[in-house]
């Protein structure tokens, strides 16, 4: 990459969409779940926040920071479950990742893509510890944007290919059935919560409303499955009933930002729950019976974030998919940022 | 502007040199402070927080959010004064603002030069109600990357024409006098901070130590001098001997994030200070007495950022120097995120 200390380099969205498509979706869905379990394995060295938000009625804005020591990351990302009428993304997002010793970025990159990529490796390296054994059939409740790309993401870890699509507008199950048909898919539409659970070992609910809902209710779920818990993930907004976590093993990413954002909101906040990281990691179990009903209370954190741009950066290395932007100013003196201006505005004359 | 749903306006270094050239640096700053100064008056509309500040051995890097509501913005800066070694600038910026309504960013733009332009305006616009009456000489201490956008401010928002210089590297002095020559200034280098503080009623210090040093010593300040503290900016950096900050009138930003970062830290946590929007908004007084010292503890916060990104955004509308990101992904079908990418390779293998 270049040398120009003025210069960072940029992934747009039309360049992650190359990236992404040299690789292959599940091959980067592989990949980037084997950078975030490598993260997770050295959690203690990463400094850790609960994100920083900032709410109003359309939705919340969130910058979500982390540092290994080495390298600093952010991401900025809202959820505006409305912007769907006026054509645009419930969640969108751009991230930077910067050098600790200098304070200079080394990459800006979009995230919307990135973020769905990463929510849905995080979800399928938390079931590969948590899924009950041979789990072969997902119920795949909401079919917004997230859904094709957690589908294809426990087809990479776990060899889901059984998938039951439910969601309240049922034009967004025929979009993911248009997009996974040819990708290897046994593909189900269903009517209602209930038909989309019947014979599936796999939930992950995926919706979007800003409010507290509850896609499942106690009865609906039987004993041996694992619930990918991914739409509810900020105060308020929530997806399943509260009887079901009280019954489950509960797990979650950093527990003092779950217990406010995520299912966990609804428990007491002394209820036992697991951080992954120490499943990962061999410090906690994962799925002790085949009766457990295990919970992956998913509401992103930033060190899934600083994973993904450690591998983006990683890929631009053999795949210049990024453009030169100037960033940064880079006066011929460092202390002369005043007289970089005059020059500029010299050679403009003389030019 | 683009009313393309994936495209965020970018303001590049160069683009950013061009904007500030062509309005001049002295009416950039007047207007800017202008802008500081609305927002400030209406201080309670804003969300306010301590910036979220990530400290390591070489330095500080921080996010600074901020919102009224309407829009929202933050800026990531970096403070690495072992930086210039290596050609780097001590402090970098950049910053989004963004639309609270959908959450979507409509303005990233380079922050390292608008940052010097914003904490100079700020600073200008402190003392305008802080110095003694016909101040007309100033000490400038520390004689860096940001000392010429002080002294353009001062010049703009006071009329302050008499410069009197200091740095304990004299060639920065030499500097700033090549870069403000011929922009109507009487400029006098100075060989220590004694001789720099004689017959000046303005004192700003500016250097970029990170470490408790002592610029100014109690009995260096005589009565009735107003000092703009510039450069203690985190903890464990400060320039002024504690002793000054007590027998003077100490105004701040914003008292939460000063108390930790200015030279504030040095006092006792209820020793009382004014935030300045209190004085802008004649809701407390500003200076009462001749013989008052007076310090403005400015450490730099969010609202002037928030400020400096809705003017630079203002100036765009007549002055196009931006260019257009492809930040955002913009699907067809707003659910349709993973369809938009299969779409980009088909049409790649069909082109």
């Amino acid at each position: 990459m270049s040398s120009k200390l003025n210069v960072v380099p940029f992934v747009s969205v039309d360049h992650m969409m190359k990236l992404v498509l040299a690789i292959g979706v599940e091959r980067f869905l592989l990949e980037l779940a084997a950078f975030i379990e490598a993260d997770l394995r050295r959690w203690s060295e990463f400094e850790k926040s609960v994100r920083l938000a900032s709410h109003s009625h359309e939705g919340v804005i969130e910058l979500m920071p982390t540092t290994d020591g080495a390298f600093y990351s952010f991401k900025y990302v809202n959820g505006h479950p409305e912007n769907v009428r006026t054509g645009r993304q419930t969640v969108t997002a751009f991230g930077v990742l910067a050098e600790v010793g200098s304070g200079y970025p080394v990459l800006l990159s979009e995230m919307t893509i990135l973020t769905a990529l990463r929510t849905a490796a995080t979800s399928a390296l938390a079931a590969s510890r948590l899924a009950p054994e041979n789990a072969a059939c997902m119920a795949l409740i909401g079919n917004g944007s997230q859904a094709e790309f957690q589908a294809l993401a426990f087809k990479a870890l776990l060899g889901v290919r059984c998938l039951r699509l439910f969601d309240i507008d049922r034009s967004a199950s025929h979009k993911c059935v248009r997009n996974l048909a040819d990708l290897g898919f046994d593909l189900t539409v269903c009517a209602s919560v209930e038909e989309c659970l019947e014979g599936a070992s796999l939930v992950t609910t995926i919706t979007a409303d800003k409010r507290k809902a509850t896609i499942l209710t106690d009865n609906l779920v039987g004993d041996g499955v694992h619930i990918n818990a991914v739409g509810g993930d900020c105060p308020g907004k929530t997806e399943l009933h509260p009887d079901i976590l009280k019954r489950s093993d509960v797990f979650v990413e950093y527990a003092p930002q779950t217990r406010v954002e995520g299912e966990c909101q609804q428990l007491p906040p002394d209820h036992p729950v697991t951080e992954l990281w120490r499943v990962i990691s061999g410090d906690a179990p994962g799925r002790t019976s085949a009766r457990q009903v295990t919970i992956f209370d998913s509401v992103g954190f930033a060190i899934e974030d600083f994973s993904a741009l450690r591998y983006a950066r990683r890929l631009l290395q053999d795949l210049p998919f990024y453009e030169e932007l100037d960033l940064l100013a880079d006066p011929d003196d460092p202390r002369d940022l005043f007289g970089m201006i005059r020059r500029a505005g010299a050679s403009a004359v003389t030019a």
